[in-house]
């Protein structure tokens, strides 16, 4: 996430540095082309740059808006994480029954499936991000489950199944009633809703097409404009026409990057930040004295 | 759905060669109207395009936005069938009294749970696609349940009832309490009402009167355009009108095949990788060790 | 809903004629008006036809995109009657304890349940249609329950009732336990909740002050590009004013359909074809062998 | 809510009756102006009165938009009351175990029930437009709860209170087992979340810098357009501007008054005639033979 | 929240007045470049600063029905914060059996509940805003529990977290049964997710990039005006782009204001009003007689 500090202009420049050249160079081309050849060239109808610069605005608001609720439904469901993982330790605690516990104080248990979760949110945030999902995990799950882990493609889904395994080992003690093992239950079906949400958002390619078509209607609208501004021509033309690309590309930029949230990327929706804020509330939930920092933001962005 | 990789040209092309054809044809009549009648055509106010391309904006952003709401939701769908069969298997294996079973061990019935979700999951979108929803099945279910499929229209729906089935028998063995039971049975009214989402996404036709409009609009706009244009009359003109035709064309068939996501088509909701996704999540939490391969993307596109 | 079939152009002619023909006067009279007081009719600044149009185009887009979200919602909300309906079959089917039933076989029971479910689902299609709500209920419930509702004003609600008592009695008989009582019980109010909604799109006026600005909206843009015209004076100008304003009353027309679907009209939402659909499904779910066919198309739509 | 009948001109004129006359002074004195020092006054340049045009179209849009999704809200939240009291009542009657009852039949309490959640939407309803928040309650409720509502500033508030404390002393009495009480428990939280959502919509002032804005610019454009319409001195200019910003003035107002659905006026979510729609339905579910008639229209609205 | 009386003309200009200096500054510069190097500048296309107008309402429109949708959500939490606030209160009153209680009165446990209940929306308030969480906290909570408030970062879950333990030492000692329980754990959970989706809000950043290409294309715009504006020369100018740009600003700075509701402004969320409303509905639901005053308006606004 970007955060509300200067965004260096390099970093802004470089998303679009491509596209700028290629913009020059056909405002180049086209410029040889109307010196040279201007007596051959059609005179373009005056309406055609406007239809067509209404068509680009049609889809980039299009674009724009919908990568939008893309973004915001990615923080959205993180948002729910948080909640649920709060609302898990809250109620494990709550529905406990601590004398039906039999080797184990109820502290210790509480811990395991705090950690437990606290590793869940790090690992799904790493696989969403297409990094190691177990990386650091050993801080926060035993040696065992780890092992149990290898075995699994899906990292996240296997801590959720060891968290309904304890659950299970629990109400068979006794620790939960039926009655209360179901609503936990019920929380792990919202971390797996949650999981399931930013893995759709995660693999669902925004229709090609759409992205296809409004670079092709920049460039159509390029020469379009270029071989209708007949009167002026010369060096001039060429930071008009770079300047006017620049502000369609740079919005459809913009928006391609908020259409995918989990990318590795400044514009990332911050999940490292997230679950970090998530070890720290679990961690005093637990009433431990140790809690680490929030991740401070790396420059111009938080990840 | 289509992927992120270079789509074929000839691919985009297809979609809309009858009508450039047909824009063709009008273009080229228009254009000797001119030439032989010029002196009787009317002149037409310069308003006139301009307000008949703003009504073709107002209907083609509408069916823009409309159409991408249906997409992403047969998505969204998706991708609550996704979780909701990962929690079905998980709460199923963790509401389970393992020691009420009689003739079978755990590992069986809840792998037997586990398959028969698979078989609903590529049923479900065989069915919505008008393909075979049968389709090797055999591989998931039994015989018997195969043959109980075979006197119901609505297959998924009769596998529905399959699950509803044994969760009561095993029930009645009293491997499920009351309260567990009917929180499975919860679980098989999400799946129902996803599949209901699925079908109605599937069988409700777009307004489509909206449709007609836009071909129409399109159709008096370029004749209006055509006639406006007096003083470019020739060949030139004909490009620029295939060029500005092919974009409203364009824009509007990418909303329709978004809009029908279960078409057999390449721009289809990928149900057949999701549903190998979830038979390799729901075979790996049964612990198997072969499970399958992803789909791979067929050159530009994933079914 | 109209299907993808050819739409008949008498059918879409016949929802404008009125405003065509009030259009057509308006245009002879200000082309009589320009033709005898031409020195006498003020010049009208080229700005006033453009900023009447935006509005226009402002209202009628915010007409159209209200409307089809009235019209989606009433779809969804039968689509959730199907999702309910098939549910609640389940579930009873799914909760109940057989041996516990006296005087009837289990299937007698949920026969009845389902053949009332059925008569629901018809009686409300025909009530929120301002048909007869009882129109063929015969065939699904019996003459005793037929009387019951005669003192109902509000048929559906009744048949929920019913359905209600018919929980009651065999919850005391200990058919369900006190659990999946609730749960069945919850399944009616969600249908419960589905009938309101359907009431409540069905008897909410759109905003009457909109349509009645775009069609005022409409005739003073007429009026003042007739006046605006200036130099294209004849019969000209009668088929492109009719032109235009045929656009705007076909979209607004449009509009005004989706917004109310349950009016017995072509652009209804299909409710009974989807009340035959909730009867297959459900029929095949009884086990029966004797299922009713799908509803045809009538030439261009469904009912 | 405004009927589909003819709505009086004079009610419409009447909403912007002081803006028109602000109008036309400001286009009498502008005129004035121009007759007197037309020398003086600078060229304005023609997109300056375009850009003012789009920007008021910008928020014109956005205040329709939302002003109409607050009223849709209001009749969602007004929906729903009418299916959680019909919910209510059959849940009550469903639940309730008859032999339990001590001192009262299953009638009367049900009677009861019935009639304080009647009293409750009159209330509700009355206390939103500001009236009289117990006026005719004695039909409903007994002169002591009447008694207790004294004491308490939120009347609804008060008599959920009442509901919950009635369902407590059922429930020890043992006419609702414990899981029953919970479910009509959840009823009451249903209906609290209702009312506090019509609160919310009712209490929550729409930004209303946008509105200053909307006048502001308003009035900016009608003066640039007047200066800039050089050519058109006279009384011709002033109907011009008075049609031009009544079509803004009154799309404002419509949208104020949409946005703000509970202020006793016409276009107001007719609560009343809801709440005797709840009367009726609740009347017949407790099988009274007397059911009072629906609210008839004055003459175009329903209250 | 403003409310709906006059607005300061001095608070609107405040929140400008730099952008206002700026453009001033880049008049004044542009108008002496074009007295003394007319020549020199090249003609500018009439299509140039209309097309940058069109990309500016572009991402105005964006940002403005975003902004608002952030600031709806906001108050939508916090109407969800009252009804769930006064539910938990009804419900905890509701479900408990009093006579097991042993040391306290049930008066003394519900005003506990409730109290803490108060003290967690103005902590919650306070904590959003940045202000102290605790300030005042002492008339609604205990020495002790205050203490343990101390070690915590996050105030309000503390709070959270003593609700659930009192929850738990009631049912352990047999007030609430076990399903009452998960059901008022229920409420707390509903609470957490309130919590969780203000943070939420308040957390995230909205893509800074949009703000900033809305502030480059308002300047780009003004230039390219300026330049294009070669007929009106002097003084006339630069009020007209004071005008516009004013108009601009004014826009993209309301739309930043309601993106960020908790942020100490008087254009927040107005949670201190709110807490006392809860305040007065949860003492009134305890029967006290003394409540306090609603917060009264602060000349223009509601904090």
């Amino acid at each position: 996430m970007l955060t509300d500090t200067k965004i260096p202009f390099r970093y802004i420049i470089k998303q679009i540095r491509f596209d700028i050249a290629r913009v020059f160079l056909v405002s180049v081309f086209f410029q040889m082309l109307k010196y040279y050849f201007s007596s051959y060239l059609p005179p373009i109808p005056v309406q055609l740059p406007t239809i067509l610069g209404s068509a680009i605005s049609l889809i980039l608001a299009f674009k724009i808006n919908q990568s939008y609720d893309r973004w915001w439904e990615a923080r959205k469901v993180w948002g729910a994480i948080v909640n649920d993982s709060r609302s898990l330790l809250i109620q494990a605690k709550g529905f406990m029954e601590e004398d039906r516990l039999i080797s184990e104080t109820p502290q210790e248990v509480l811990k395991r499936i705090g950690y437990r979760q606290i590793a869940w949110c790090y690992s799904l945030g790493q696989s969403l991000r297409g990094l190691d999902p177990v990386a650091n995990l050993q801080q926060y799950i035993s040696a065992e489950e780890l092992t149990y882990l290898e075995g699994h493609k899906n990292k996240p889904l296997a801590l959720l199944a060891l968290h309904n395994q304890e659950l299970k080992d629990l109400r068979q003690q006794g620790v939960f009633g039926a009655y209360e093992h179901v609503q936990l239950a019920t929380m792990l079906v919202r971390l797996c809703d949650s999981m399931g949400m930013a893995e759709r958002i995660n693999s669902t390619v925004f229709p090609v097409t759409y992205r296809l078509f409004i670079h092709l209607f920049i460039y159509l609208f390029l020469i379009v404009l270029s071989l209708g501004l007949v009167e002026t021509i010369g060096l001039t033309e060429i930071p008009i026409l770079l300047a006017l690309a620049s502000t369609f590309f740079l919005l459809e930029k913009t928006a391609k990057y908020l259409q995918d949230p989990f990318r590795n990327r400044p514009t990332d929706t911050p999940v490292t930040v997230i679950s970090r804020t998530i070890e720290i509330n679990l961690k005093q939930l637990l009433d431990e004295k140790q809690v680490p920092k929030p991740v401070a933001a790396e420059s111009f962005y938080l990840m």
